[in-house]
């Protein structure tokens, strides 16, 4: 079960609000490199974690949680950043312009609002929603926890790779250095998270956690077709040499070629459609 | 451009139809684990592919168009396995009950109906649709091609990592000799697939690649969290011990260590709703 | 605006309800074939409709008020499927078991909660939702109105021609006589609603309504490859002869002719990556 | 920031494992009405809180915190309840079997596999994930925090109710004595839940909140239609008469009446479609 | 069955078009908050509604046919707010920008594209869809119609609260006087549905009907955490003092407390992964 | 099976990058209009294919294979388009002004970002993604493959109807050469699919092929309903007169008439909700 305090895990603060960054931080909220995802795909993999020792589902357990504070200082930058956001579309001087134009250098709240988010103004009231910089809702398809563990942490690793993209990504365009402060902090956890996810493949084994999963058999795979790259230029023209192509395989199980791909099936035939199936009678 | 033989790359054939494998057989189509996901994911990361050779954009193209023959296979053995389906709910005998009583073992036709999935007999007329094993469409927000190579890689591996699971268990579900087959020819190209992605990896420097993005000069993170394991648990038990809270990091940049994570921010404080915000008063 | 009439359109009647039923008839009501996708369909298009006359707009008026009572009639049927349905999944003697019993003739509650929908368990309360056969919810993507009347005329033959053919289906499937009246109802509307849109087509000039849009001048379409069928097959061999392949086209503006399609363009080349894109270095 | 114990907040057991149970459970983690959605719609709330207090922001962070610990639960029931699935679809006496068939009194291994969400089988390895009991993934547009206290408490009333309606539901057909303990305690936690929820709106000034938002001016709405109920009945039947139709409106503010419903506008007329708009010659 | 008048309900009519306020008004057409959400909501709770009355079936009819004319009206306003808009980004003087620049005062037509939802001009043909303000479609998800009927008609003052307040902001970011006049119609409609759906709380008995459903024996839920408010905080620090946690509860069934939440259960102990099930050997 | 040949169908060239023209053409892309919707809607209909021949099989392989060639054109085409878009919302000169400047013709940076798709710059790294131009993923439930070959091919005529609505849009709206030069050639072929798929409903008999499905046996549906128009007008108004209100039907099988409508069914009445269904007590 879970505990809260109500301080922030790291400052969170915003001189000049802006309600474009407003929107583009949300994609580290609720995109699928976002926070939102890391959270629940942490958690999930701890509550079904299998296997004789409960050291993985401890350590999901620490980041899921600490992951839910990422999302709490995400959502107080959004909040903070949509402070001065206009709620008019009219020329005139409004409530918010003079706020407006201080902070904003002459902007006019309509091209202000053209740039922003929607839902921040008519859905939110001007607060962080979780959901991405588009707009789009956070889907938890996106949540991977297949009950293998090495394949879910190179989930995992995929997870904070591009989450440490985008908040660099998010780093180069902030300008704010509140923002850039806070962001520097999350890029450092992102860089741990990496870390800590490839050192559990270590302990897995490495190249013996491969291919994923271990546990098949692989006498009953068709090993001629297990080290060789197909290559399926028109043409023939062999695909790049590279180290796909030749030495060793990666699991030290196999020799990398590169072979030209060529039909080994023959055409399709399905059967006739049925009476009652609802085709078109020249079908049948 | 695209070219294409009537032919399959490799051969299916099902003795048995049976409409249950043919709905398990959608998720390696379109769920997150199939084969129109890593498809698209390696043609748009071909497409977007930037960098001083063309090397990584060619070899994913190979890649790319090897997989479409994969979706193909799989659809035409969801077809064949459907040929039985009955098409009506009532315990008579009618068109299907002899094939299927003769196949199935004695099934009643509403058994069968029972665990189909209603896609197949409502809306495709017995025939494969891009959609996973529970009828949810394939959403392409789960096509990962960020931009950035390293990450795409591992995004990759994660693909054919969480996809040959998935074939290993229908594998394990199937009692059809064709289908055993068609997916121990899959399941060794998972294995190739999964090994070139980490090949591509070797080939740009391995740890040197990390922590992903390597472009981002990481004295701008806070570096002294950047190695550190935050322990979350409310007693301050700290987290069990592993190759990721002590070492050398993977990267060969820092040393692993963990520490008990406690608040470095105060409480947040937002401003009050403003007047038209569409607030309740009591919030202004 | 709008109103109603608390009678149906046609009369539902279930001598034996079915959960099973239930469940496919949530197909033409919130699947893409279905009847919540036609009226939505048909109002957006009367609500943007653009002309010199009211005609269209008035005549999707009727239709699409129509389509409403369908969709009222589906869920009057799937909630009287449902009184049977069995709430517990105990093998016991429960508050349903005598009417199941008698009705289905002898299956146990926990085969017909199997093959429930269990959002018709859990969710509405043995009562229709405005989502599909395998519980996805409507996503008002499906509805076209792209704003140029011919297009959409073509878009609504297709809505009814699927919707006809999923009815025809469900009528197949069905073994309760009022279910099939019902649907027979339905069906004949199908038909109707196939030719009325084929008869706005007529109207509109038949071929001469082609290409879609006609307002484009095709001077300025590469009109060399306007009328030419390209063949795509690896070794050249060409698509098979057809209406497609010879003769005047349709639209009476060209012929037709099939030709081996080939690259016109290069290879593309795109920019190194930049430097603050979060790409990896060795893109840059 | 939020921390964690390794313990659950109330036991949870499994006597007779059921993956048909297991299905049904997923709606309660991943549904609408799930733990999900309560626990990310209160934190979001809290996260956007604005108002002269924290009083809101606090208690909506006590029983966010509190929420955690309840899809924790679940997911540990789901994957108890998975435990003795099958993994196979052969008929044959086959790994999981005999536990089968000790358990389930006799089911063979494909009628329940007909019964399951092939997510628990093909994607997760027998455990839980963020979506309801037909496999669709939990979709975040269902967190509503909208900036307006008083509307979000109604928002989380309903989802106390529909929450507690399907954990009733739950409770009806479970057959498990650990499945029912611990499903008594969720229904005694969302009967809480729902009474905090109004006990905020009492402190809110109950009717002197209404109408939403309360801080609008209402001589800026037409206010001769703000009270009175339309009746759309096409041969102008009136409506039921009820509370909703005579005697003081609930804010005190008004006085219900009924009244037929008649146009009050013409019918309207949209420009002609421009000539690069891609609409037809003929809507031009 | 229904039927319709091809007047509207109430008079739309734009002095000044301003296709960003078309986008705006998207989210009030097919946003969560939005019409097509109330209009189908009531629809399937009067098509499911059971009970010994057709009270309530009549009720909800009236008003959800009332509703397809607000959608009317509101994808009437956006098709003539959008008659100005850009159909090219080019600079030069083009079909439209005379119109624009005396309309919107200097707009630059590649700024008024850029404020725009793409869909109005890519898909629609300068017409309303049925989606938000970003460009995402309804997803019917949102109709809520749970079968318990006191917990629908929360659902219902729930979405006429967030409905009234998007409408209040759309009235305050208007700045046409026709839009405005239009938004104070409907404004008025919100407060008289908000009122009529308590009015039927308050005849269902008011906390008579709580906790939703009324039906469960509440001695088979666990009593003793039924009213009380659990704090979730590190440090014991209790939650703030309110009507929540003290007094008697506002079913009258209960006082409410304040306790600190502590583990009742254990940690969770699952059992390792089966050999055919894809996880790694390691985990079995 | 399938192959490649890395140069591209058509030239792609772009003299002017601009980053809102990007985002366009994700429509064409992504959009349900687009071209991944044609590329795999072909090849379900051809994998799905069932007929005496294997002629409409392997006429849909062509034109399925041809248009992965038109997803790579596009893709290219934005890729090349936001080569110069800006990484930054600083104002200040920075490592992408000068080129924007120059090029956009004095664009501040912050409107470019403004306009442009928040993906591009935070998650693709300057390059397309399969979804729309309001940031919307592609969903796979738009791929219409029916089992029904007539209904296909006027789902096919449809798609490329609305495809070739898109590329006038996007032909108008844009300004580059480049871009206009890719598009007539893309418009071209939107020209003969359409054209295409009419010949292969003329080859399937044309007015023969109705109604879809023509397999069914017309005595079963209620004829008296199959060729009238019902006007739904409450003051009974009849419909406006056209084709489809009088002559013989397209299918030569009826005479078109227009009736008012009018129930034919009686008020529906469900049972009262069971004991256990989660309803109140009042319900019961």
């Amino acid at each position: 079960m879970y505990y809260h305090d109500k301080r922030l895990q790291y400052p969170v603060r915003v001189e000049t609000p802006d309600p474009l960054f407003a929107r583009q931080l949300q994609q580290a909220i609720g995109g699928i490199e976002g926070e939102i995802r890391v959270c629940l795909q942490y958690f999930f993999q701890a509550w079904g974690a299998r296997g004789p020792t409960t050291k993985y589902r401890d350590m999901l357990l620490h980041t899921a949680t600490e992951e839910i504070g990422h999302i709490e200082m995400l959502a107080t930058a959004v909040a903070l950043n949509l402070e001065s956001a206009p709620l008019s579309l009219q020329e005139t001087a409004s409530e918010s312009n003079p706020v407006v134009n201080a902070v904003m250098g002459g902007e006019r709240p309509r091209h202000m609002v053209e740039g922003m988010l929607h839902k921040h103004l008519l859905s939110t009231g001007l607060a962080a929603f979780p959901g991405n910089s588009d707009g789009a809702p956070f889907d938890c398809s996106h949540v991977y926890a297949s009950g293998n563990l090495a394949g879910d942490m190179f989930a995992n690793v995929t997870a904070e790779a591009t989450g440490r993209t985008l908040a660099v990504r998010l780093y180069n365009a902030a300008h704010d250095p509140g923002m850039k402060d806070m962001l520097s902090f999350l890029i450092a956890r992102d860089t741990m998270h990496q870390q800590q996810w490839l050192a559990v493949i270590e302990e897995l084994g490495g190249s013996a956690a491969l291919p994923i999963p271990n546990s098949f058999d692989q006498s009953l795979e068709k090993q001629e077709f297990s080290y060789s790259f197909f290559g399926t230029d028109k043409d023939g023209t062999p695909p790049p040499a590279g180290r796909f192509t030749q030495g060793p395989s990666l699991d030290g199980k196999g020799q990398f070629s590169a072979v030209q791909a060529a039909p080994l099936g023959d055409e399709p035939v399905l059967g006739p459609a049925r009476p009652s199936s609802g085709a078109q009678k020249e079908q049948m």
